[in-house]
């Protein structure tokens, strides 16, 4: 206990920084207030007549600052606190991550490096630990990650829960692996979330029955209800690719207790140009949701949900993370609270890269299944087969490799509705696994993907000739630069696979980075070859 | 984790209990709901569509089963068990109690006599550990518990929490001896109740800040909208002595998940006749409050709050702990979950009468205090002094006595408003630390406080000559009787109290048992001597 709270609560020292008649949103009560906000060494103090060493007058309405409820940090190609830099300026003050990708790529090394890269910033991270590497059986990750494995990790700090627990399908039948990692999170009063798209009646049962506390996976009003109904809360998510709020924004009225704002995936550009969970916030509001309910179910209600008492709300003792509005809900300022941890950042360190240099014969597949690209989604239609490329019918190469394990596992397959007319594609984020995907014709997909192996991995373009390249230089799909930064060269990357053909409609390397995940169906081509669910 | 929740969810196995076609209240979205809802080793698997060994159907609406959230089980003379045999008759099925009083007679082994006691009854009992013992340096209690006497105690798993704080000035001056045992709690993550009537302000601020998350002391709506609005959790309490629901009935539409029903102190003729939780409800819905939102305060809420994430609601993984009310809000039956513990419990070995027989000279005080009875409160007034008893100007010896250490303390002095025309009242219920107390005429008291030592405590009524008992043999404030018994026998004596004399709306037993707490103004008697606040 800092007893330098309760000197300045009682009034027998002066806070650091008092917001002088503050108008502030009380998410308890629902009402808006006034009051001096007393703050000392990142926590509130009280809330009264107070004087400050610091005073400031906000213009705007002071809020707690936003939590997101479940991101995978990787999506935004950067780092914790790059991608915290960003995030803090929309007023989001708890990230709640899930390294699930980092952790298929580099296992509990790379859990451990997001944590330490995390610490410091003005964002506080907090983590749940990847339930589900790989992501099934099929799946070629860098390792398997067991109960045991994990268990260390909740001696963190920062680690508070165990992260969507996607295989559920093993919860329902009892496998002990998964329910493992389970009852060792329960056991620690932990949160475990869920992930159970469209999961309904004896088997959601059962799922929810095995401990799983929540959903980010509801696209529907009546899904969502009926997870309500049966305990879990539902994370509202809002990311770059999937929008569930326009059907879910009835939620957020009624059961704002029971529901959050998450981006589980987002790019670094849309942080930075339309903002985070504020943004979330604002979408809620213009689609008819009530300001205060919206707002209350982005900070109070995740803070309950993962037992993270110290914030949430604006009241003494909580850690002085605040956001102060303007009147169309855009972040104006924002504070962060806590005790300030020095950042030991190790450098990355981890070679992800065991992989040789492919030749043109690696290419050669004959006659073979072709992957039909579906717009907008990322499922996939079964084309039947093809015996070459052809560009005319929109008929192009696909190629898979393993890079964790040297075991020399590639295939070749056919893509149609990609649309690239020349050159080649190939990237290292390749959900889950992220083994090395690319699309294009033969010689510019053996340039594309030598080159992203040379560079240790990221996403390479080449028309044949001239090579683009946003190198991701930890694991293959982060890299230490500015998230800015990132986001143009993205940007520019992607201006120049459009360029080569790529449709419109079809992220070029979102689209190709979900051809290797074996959840989704219809078609798949992983390292080990074509696979149907 | 039990697999075979997951089977009977899964619909693999049948469940032990099938509730057939159940209207049930779903609290998550206060929803009344239809399902069948499958029980299996005590807890609910699922609800849809389930077939059971045994079939029940519920002739009224099925509710989660009622938390108590602050009681001294003491106050009912009985043992936990005894008293829960009661209170799951009335649809209770968890009490989170603090044994202050035992606690204050017999230190820590009082404590795990009580949590022995507890296990094993259709009601499930969490213990909040008391905070203040003694509740401030005038008492003379058996002991002083410090934060490192209590530390060991939350290895029980029944231990959730740090029990009401009543020393709130020490808190906000900041003293280490209350802030070491709010920190520990805080620590391990566990409740922090509160005890600070008419707190407000910066004082609140800082009992706030320094981690008190509740409060049952609150008797206006303004004292309990300011504690909201700071994060308190509010206490509705409605017992035997203090009825604060009709000033506060007013929160539960609005504020029902931060504000739950605790009944502190009840007689068991109470709880016997009029009921417990059920008893508050009823009255909140009299007083017109929603039905929906006061059982979800008596329910979710108070799990919530707790951190008791296996109950709460009607929902698969949690306790089958559920009553079926009649449209009254009446119970009809209950059912209790979890698994049971076979109980084992230790004789009451341990004694706490360490005082020798008082003779008249004891009584011999010559022109003392006077202290006054104020009808219906706790408050006494000071009545100047007086020469010696006067039964026609009401005036009559009020005595104390040390009981804990042989320590021979004793004092007297006079009583006004009591009523008692001839006789004495005796007893070793004497609020917190629970040594001697007696009132009436020189030669009565003598024997009704030597009587009082050879039974080793309870309750002694004497005209002279005739003389009538409530033995209360463990720890001279509870016994082994059943609930039923002691509520008869406490029924009969009061009565004979009543026609020695003593005035209607006094409770012969309670008021007496208050004027040695010295926490209460304006006089006070303690064996030491009389106090003044």
């Amino acid at each position: 206990m800092n007893k330098k709270l309760l000197d300045v609560a009682a009034g027998r020292v002066k806070a650091d920084t008092v917001i002088k008649q503050a108008r502030y949103l009380n998410v308890y009560t629902g009402e808006a207030l006034c009051g001096d906000i007393a703050i000392v060494d990142g926590y509130i103090a009280g809330i009264g007549e107070y004087e400050g060493k610091r005073t400031y007058f906000a213009d705007g309405l002071v809020v707690p600052g936003f939590i997101d409820g479940h991101v995978h940090i990787e999506s935004s190609m950067t780092l914790p606190r790059s991608f915290a830099a960003e995030a803090f300026k929309h007023g989001t003050t708890t990230v709640v991550c899930d390294p699930h990708e980092i952790a298929n790529v580099a296992g509990v090394y790379g859990i451990r490096f997001m944590i330490d890269d995390s610490r410091g910033g003005d964002v506080d991270f907090k983590f749940m630990l990847p339930s589900c590497v790989p992501a099934t059986s099929l799946d070629q990750s860098f390792c398997t990650l067991s109960a045991a494995d994990l268990a260390p990790l909740y001696k963190d700090k920062s680690v508070i829960g165990l992260a969507e627990v996607m295989d559920a399908f093993a919860v329902i039948r009892g496998e002990d692996a998964v329910l493992d990692k389970i009852d060792r999170a329960t056991r620690l009063g932990r949160a475990v979330d869920g992930h159970a798209p469209c999961l309904g009646g004896k088997e959601l049962c059962a799922y929810v029955a095995a401990g799983v506390k929540s959903d980010h996976e509801c696209t529907t009003m009546d899904e969502a209800m009926e997870k309500l109904r049966l305990g879990q809360f539902v994370m509202i998510r809002e990311g770059t690719a999937a929008h569930n709020l326009e059907a879910l924004v009835g939620l957020v009225d009624r059961y704002y207790d029971r529901c959050m704002f998450v981006t589980d995936d987002m790019h670094p550009e849309v942080l930075i140009q339309k903002g985070h969970i504020d943004r979330i916030i604002r979408k809620a509001v213009a689609l008819g949701a009530d300001a205060v309910k919206a707002i209350t179910a982005a900070t109070l209600t995740p803070a309950r949900y993962f037992g993270l008492t110290d914030r949430g709300a604006i009241a003494p003792g909580l850690r002085a993370d605040l956001a102060v509005l303007d009147e169309e809900l855009f972040v104006k300022a924002a504070f962060s609270g806590g005790k300030k941890q020095k950042s030991k950042v190790r450098d990355w360190d981890f070679d992800t890269f065991m992989v040789s240099p492919i030749t043109k014969a690696d290419l050669d597949c004959g006659k073979k299944e072709v992957l039909g690209i579906v717009k907008g989604q990322l499922l996939t239609d079964d084309c039947g087969t093809a015996d070459g490329v052809d560009g005319s019918r929109d008929i192009v190469k696909l190629f898979a490799a393993e890079r964790h394990h040297g075991t020399g596992h590639k295939a070749a397959c056919y893509l149609k509705g990609y649309g690239i007319k020349k050159g080649a594609v190939a990237t290292s984020i390749a959900h889950d696994s992220h083994n090395i995907i690319a699309a294009g014709y033969d010689e510019s997909i053996v340039l594309a993907v030598n080159e992203l192996i040379r560079i240790g991995g990221g996403i390479v373009v080449t028309d044949g000739e001239r090579m683009m390249s946003l190198p991701l230089e930890i694991g293959g799909i982060m890299t230490a630069r500015p998230c800015g930064q990132v986001a143009e060269q993205l940007e520019e990357i992607k201006r120049f696979a459009f360029s080569l053909g790529v449709n419109e409609g079809v992220d070029p390397f979102m689209t190709l980075s979900f051809l290797s995940l074996p959840v989704i169906p219809k078609v798949r081509l992983l390292p080990s070859g074509v696979v149907r669910m």
